[in-house]
């Protein structure tokens, strides 16, 4: 599926294009245009703070209007920090990034036009989009850079479109333990604990054998551990380690 | 409602402590410790690269092991960027942001270990905490810096506790027009058309309405925008503007 492209609108520090371009990469967008960047295009601060970002993304395309930036896109976003006197679908940019997820999937080509560090995008260049994407953020300490804001916008893409819920997202290696193999253990230290007259009161010994049960249940074990739990208990017992 | 701590353990740079200390303010977070710090502390980088957030936050406490950061933490979650062979329950910044609130509201204290720059938590770190933090990150290039993690998760918290829903985002000052309003401009439009011989076939008068209507409808315009085409009908047929 397509990608929505990325427009900085008058950025003025390469080291912000720089790490717009970084954060595009870490969250596979590839596609960066810039308005009229102040210091010109292309710049060295920006390709040393991209951390070889702009080395595998295709050329950055560079236009003097944001109106010819956008001429190839069906709809446009522009991101905002303060409310702007317009009438404007505004979005979260988590919201935002399922809208941008349902016209791409629908052969619709999005772009998010991100304003310079001074003043943001112009009421003229915010005319252009079709819908403000406003990132919260805490109102008492909201100065966000654009990098930060490029990258904020570009996790919530991938998020959308990658699934990662927990069940998706790598564990360990170590297996499981099977229910085999744990209850040996159990039983054992059960057996091993009765020898020893652990269980003072009878009475008690089902629900005791149920916490302890329960907790390495709780635990997760797998394989290694449960054998080097199995090691504990002979080293307890008194038993040589082989 | 308390919130998360955060520990960088063994960070290496000032300017990433400062990053991150911004981070943290921009979403609301203010516990921020710091284990081993390469170059000490205070740091006029940190102080420097956090955009005044260092000077309102409560004082930055340091340790000298991880293990002492955490004594008064109840869950511990360890942010790693690639898989390590533990098994523990590993949880995507975004689900993890919702089980701390969940911990956080039943009132247990959680705290969120980074790693330096240079190779992450230490195994022995990652031992210390009940759950693992993984940012998905586009595989084939996933070098996010210390300050874009604790922004990332930090976001992530602020969302979870905060109703971000486009509903509850400022939109634009201007009231959006009535129907009243809306139907007397596009009645006027009919009658002004009509009187043009626009209609050139009767049958279709009512789906061109329909259309019209519709076109307007969906552009929720506002009463200053509905004055404005008040005013360009006045203008079209030849009014003077008054």
């Amino acid at each position: 599926m397509p990608k929505p492209a990325i427009i900085l609108v008058q950025p003025q520090m390469g080291e912000n294009i720089g790490a717009a371009a970084r954060a595009m990469c870490n969250f596979g967008l590839e596609d960066l245009k810039l308005v009229n960047p102040r210091d010109g295009w292309p710049s060295e601060s920006a390709t040393a703070n991209s951390a070889g970002a702009l080395d595998i993304m295709p050329p950055v395309e560079v236009f003097e209007k944001t109106a010819d930036a956008l001429k190839n896109y069906h709809t446009v976003y522009a991101t905002t920090a303060r409310p702007r006197d317009m009438r404007k679908k505004v979005m979260s940019a988590n919201h935002a990034a399922q809208d941008i997820a349902d016209k791409q999937s629908q052969g619709l080509k999005t772009a998010i036009l991100f304003g310079g560090e001074r003043a943001g995008l112009t009421n003229d260049d915010i005319a252009l989009a079709h819908n403000i994407i406003s990132i919260p953020v805490n109102p008492d300490f909201s100065s966000i850079n654009l990098g930060q804001s490029v990258l904020l916008v570009a996790y919530e893409l991938f998020q959308t479109t990658n699934d990662t819920t927990p069940e998706n997202l790598p564990v360990g290696d170590s297996a499981p333990v099977s229910h085999k193999e744990l209850n040996e253990m159990i039983e054992r230290l059960e057996t091993e604990l009765e020898d020893r007259k652990f269980f003072r009161n009878p009475d008690m010994r089902p629900s005791l054998i149920r916490n302890i049960r329960n907790s390495l249940t709780r635990a997760n074990l797998t394989e290694q551990e449960t054998r080097t739990f199995q090691g504990i208990i002979s080293a307890l017992i008194g038993n040589k380690i082989k």
